[in-house]
């Protein structure tokens, strides 16, 4: 057995974990990721696309946002459609902050360039990965690379290996709690070479349920639809797509999505579910292996992003200053904007989709709120505070 | 049969139908009120207490609201009470207005006064009320009276006459669809000869239900306890009220309520319903005969008063510049309001009460929505300025 040793051992070469790799070394913390999938998938894993004005600037003030700087589309707004008209929600003039559109597979691509960059370890293709120890102060990681089997010894382990890893299995029976909402539809998604016809994202609820208008370059449009939560995307010839499409987003206006060839297509569940505490020990959860978020409100990325923030600073405090502060309060600070990003996901959730099981009673009053939101000031800054990201909270209360 | 002829029958002297009539008066339109319970009935008949910013201006200007201004409860704000803490939303900070508290009988006490002192028609314990040719320019109104037979031919007929009254079943059968929420709880509310332990309302979201401390003078306190629908009043003596109410309404910071003698317990439902359209031919309907709001956005009585106040205006247009707009438009701008109301109760009713049936998650992101709301200034001002009362939209868009 190959034994090492390294000061924070990271689960997971996704966003939360690379990021996590990064803010740490950049602190001059030692840290190995480990990572069951190769490096091609994870590089083209096409997730997320909305990145909150705090977590472009984490991205930049960490050292990765530079090609996320020059690439990435500022979107100073969103627009809200329903019967037939486009309400535009202005984030600039409202929070004076703004979202970043740049794909989560690209930022993974920039985070995996810097960490390779450091020579600090990051291992694709481990298998059997195991945790250890957790609740001492020399918790250990052991895993098999190529057919040899390995042993890292870390003070920590941060769980980053996302909704089905198996961090948060790690942690005793009874020492953890999930709280989980599914919803009654998912969203059917396709890529489509095509010019986006509009420059901002469009959410549009009608009646024969919800459609998203986004896009990931001047030549890729990303376009969703609100399909049963079974749905077999073979269901979905290239025609029908675009015959509900643009039925879901007609305007009176007469905008008018382009089409294009349709390169990619998948079915995403709709689920909420938090598990808590993050923390055991010296095990502690990030991003989704702790929380999954329905994509409506664009938090996913966002969560992990603000979750792992909190977690260098915390390592950081642990390491220079002797301070365990930040260790004890990461779980209990961290679901404070976890809860706040579950009740805005779905309040957005269900402002814009059809509940089958809904009376006309809850229609109409859905209705009702759609027409209060772009016509007051205060509703429409609530959601724009939340799209673009609430604040984060003072990270230490010392 | 005796007969007469009015311009404007209306039906019901409750807060809509007197405040119809005062405001016909103003402008010179003569109208008959018919009322089926006596006076002393409908002078003590307690109900809501809270007067929009908007409702207390439409009171003054029609003239009947100067003992609300000398007597009346000026409240620039309501706490919301969770976790042991309270937390005020200061309205006169978030929109510049504020509620006047202020019983509804006792506006109908002061509008009865101003009714007979215009010697117009005002006539109560009236029977077997009937509307008749209400698609035709000359409707009826049959009713007994005293032994007597009367029949009313009018020009408009006006259902003020509340839930249970005759008027919306006047509706011929699909002409009129009412959409319908029940909630799985209903509120047991007392009077006490108790002076009120503070100066404004307490909200209090608690994990053994919904409580409100409230007030109606000096010397009584109104208090409110979240109960199962089907309570009965007799399950709960004093002894059992007082101690939930403490144990709910418990902060930490050691407020305390004053107890005093009961004076009166009753428990309301919970129910939203909404009729459309409110109007058929020469018939309209306004307050509740219309619709019903769960009772926590205190919003009732102050629906009635917008309505009326529309209604009032269409027919000072009728009358005075033979326009139909207002008329034809009395329906759906009425609706406009009526579900942005019903939105707001029932956003209200979710955030405080504590529903059997939710699961651990959603009881988790009421938590979170309270922190929201009381953490973020553009979520305190949406509650704010539904609470104090939307802005009257334009009322004829002539």
């Amino acid at each position: 057995m190959a034994k090492t040793r390294t000061q924070v051992a990271i689960i997971g070469a996704g966003p939360a974990g690379l990021l996590l790799g990064q803010l740490l070394h950049n602190v001059g913390i030692d840290s190995i990721i480990l990572e069951a999938r190769d490096r091609v998938y994870v590089e083209n894993r096409i997730r997320a696309g909305v990145i909150e004005h705090g977590s472009a600037q984490t991205l930049i003030e960490a050292g990765v946002g530079a090609r996320m700087q020059r690439e990435g589309l500022i979107h100073h707004g969103i627009e809200l459609l329903f019967q037939g008209q486009r309400h535009r929600i202005d984030f600039q003039a409202l929070t004076g902050k703004y979202v970043t559109v740049y794909g989560q597979h690209e930022i993974v691509k920039d985070m995996i360039a810097a960490r390779l960059a450091t020579s600090r370890p990051l291992h694709f293709e481990v298998e059997n990965v195991l945790l250890l120890d957790i609740e001492s102060d020399a918790p250990r990681v052991i895993y098999r690379k190529d057919g040899v089997e390995h042993e890292i010894t870390c003070d920590f382990i941060a769980g980053c290996d996302g909704f089905h890893g198996i961090s948060r299995d790690a942690f005793p029976k009874g020492a953890i709690t999930g709280y989980e909402k599914t919803y009654p539809f998912a969203w059917l998604g396709i890529l489509a070479e095509a010019p986006p016809a509009g420059e901002e994202l469009v959410y549009a609820q009608h009646e024969r349920g919800f459609a998203l208008f986004s896009m990931r370059s001047p030549t890729i449009t990303r376009l969703y639809l609100q399909v049963e939560p079974d749905e077999d995307p073979a269901n979905w010839p290239d025609d029908r797509i675009w015959e509900e499409l643009h039925r879901r987003l007609e305007t009176r206006d007469g905008w008018r999505l382009n089409e294009g060839k349709i390169i990619q297509k998948g079915v995403t569940a709709m689920r909420s579910f938090v598990a808590e505490p993050m923390r055991h020990g010296r095990l502690l959860l990030a991003g989704d292996a702790a929380h999954i978020v329905p994509p409506t409100g664009a938090k996913g990325m966002n969560l992990a992003i603000a979750d792992v923030r909190r977690l260098s600073q915390a390592l950081q405090a642990f390491y220079g200053r002797a301070s365990q502060q930040g260790i004890d309060e990461y779980s209990p600070q961290c679901l404070k904007r976890i809860w706040k990003a579950q009740q805005f996901s779905g309040w957005m959730t269900s402002l814009l989709h059809c509940f089958q099981e809904d009376s006309m009673f809850e229609r109409k009053r859905q209705s009702a709120l759609l027409d209060y939101v772009v016509n007051s000031r205060a509703a429409a800054t609530g959601l724009a505070e939340n799209y673009v990201g609430l604040p984060y909270e003072e990270t230490l209360s010392e």
